[in-house]
């Protein structure tokens, strides 16, 4: 049965960043099985049109229903921002969740004096929906914005410490601060491997809105609703998919997730 | 008629980087007309593996194809190392050359001390296809090589002139520029847009090949051979084609190419 509360979670990524997701959800939900795909063969997504991320989606959203999941998590902030309808549609009433709209509730959550910061790839701060899912809970928050295109090559090239990422960041983020933020939302599923360097540039007042994290608890939430948690599986490896270098993959979730893999999968978009 | 001498030279690239390519032709054969796909729907191609390489290759030919050029030219060096023989058979006969066996020959002319230093993405270094290349010519040559990951990146968002481009390009180059090499191949062509920050990290001893210039001689030299120089022509725009973003794209031509572009026509792979 594709509802069963033993089908898996399915989720996607344009490439490693929803891994951060993977991990949030193992954390707070151990027992659920997780099917992930990272669409390695055509990362990045967030420096591409809306037409050509819809098409991705698509495909996307068409590898993971082939494993009859029990709920779809886009954990790729580009495509909840410019697709998640189109996820929805292959999703044929199935739960979807989009890393978006839970990061912009828990944003507002937080905020003390309604001035929240978001930073995401080119795409996602161009299609202005974060400040919409923001403005849609609260309207009278302000939402400040910058695009960091070069976030994700820095993560995925394991920048993560270096100075140089540090220098771009700062640019990055400068006029943010200037804005009296006191919540940064961090808009794309690459960021939180270099929360540690945006933390030391944003400082000690303001609060860090990892996606990741967010989307557990909605994740954990929505099952309830839908009576579909698993709490009697045993933990099991996630299944993991990607549409090219399995082996590179391999070597970057095991530095992620803390284990090993036994094996990545690769599959034709 | 196919091969007649008007019919255009055939260009294509993972994204804007072989508009350097687009350049240097110009400048060297400004009577010939140009023809030019980037996969910008796909970009970048040096992170990704063979079988993909190989796959998008075989597209981006295929589209070139349609418009019955002259000649083909590999403008992208992972192409040319991983994927040559699949542009060969798409051509049917055609002169295909690629960017890399004419770096590999210009840097064996130059080199005094038959120490050459070679940087690329990571799948072209990981190919070694520059040492075979450079090796077929003289094999008494030693090559030292260095992939540089960020460098499209960098590139590709305008970090030309960027302090943190120097710092991560210092890291790359240094391991090579203690080899006492005394040429440079830019084994890609997106490294001629960060020419100038490379060559005063490199000092001023050391020679740096540029693909672009060399493959422009190379193909006045291979059209000559099979006369089809067209040496009447007019001067025209060059046809360029993109799988995504085309304004985007046409704003990054004008710059490259210091001159305005009329239209930049969206294909689709």
């Amino acid at each position: 049965m594709t509802t069963s509360a033993s089908a898996p979670i399915g989720i996607f990524d344009s490439g490693i960043g929803g891994l951060t997701v993977v991990k949030a959800i193992q954390s707070l939900l151990p027992s659920e099985r997780i099917l992930y795909f990272g669409d390695t063969a055509r990362v990045p997504y967030g420096s591409k049109s809306q037409v050509t991320i819809r098409k991705y989606a698509q495909d996307d959203a068409g590898i993971l229903m082939k494993y009859q999941p029990k709920m779809i998590i886009v954990a790729c902030n580009t495509v909840s921002a410019l697709a998640f309808d189109v996820v929805e549609q292959i999703g044929k009433g199935l739960p979807v969740l989009g890393v978006l709209e839970a990061g912009a509730e828990l944003a507002v959550q937080h905020s003390r004096n309604a001035r929240i910061g978001v930073i995401g790839t080119s795409a996602t701060i161009a299609s202005n929906a974060y400040s919409f899912a923001i403005n849609a809970i609260d309207p009278d928050v302000e939402v400040f914005s910058s695009a960091c295109p070069l976030f994700v090559p820095l993560a995925e090239e394991g920048y993560a410490d270096h100075p140089a990422a540090s220098m771009v960041a700062q640019e990055y983020l400068e006029k943010l601060l200037e804005q009296d933020i006191d919540t940064l939302v961090l808009g794309c599923t690459h960021y939180p491997i270099l929360k540690h360097m945006i933390k030391k540039i944003a400082g000690p007042d303001i609060i860090i809105i990892d996606s990741a994290e967010s989307i557990a608890l909605k994740a954990r939430e929505v099952l309830a609703e839908y009576d579909r948690l698993n709490d009697s599986g045993d933990a099991a490896f996630p299944h993991l998919l990607v549409s090219d270098l399995p082996q590179k993959f391999k070597a970057l979730c095991e530095l992620f997730l803390g284990q090993e893999i036994p094996d990545v999968e690769l599959v034709e978009v």
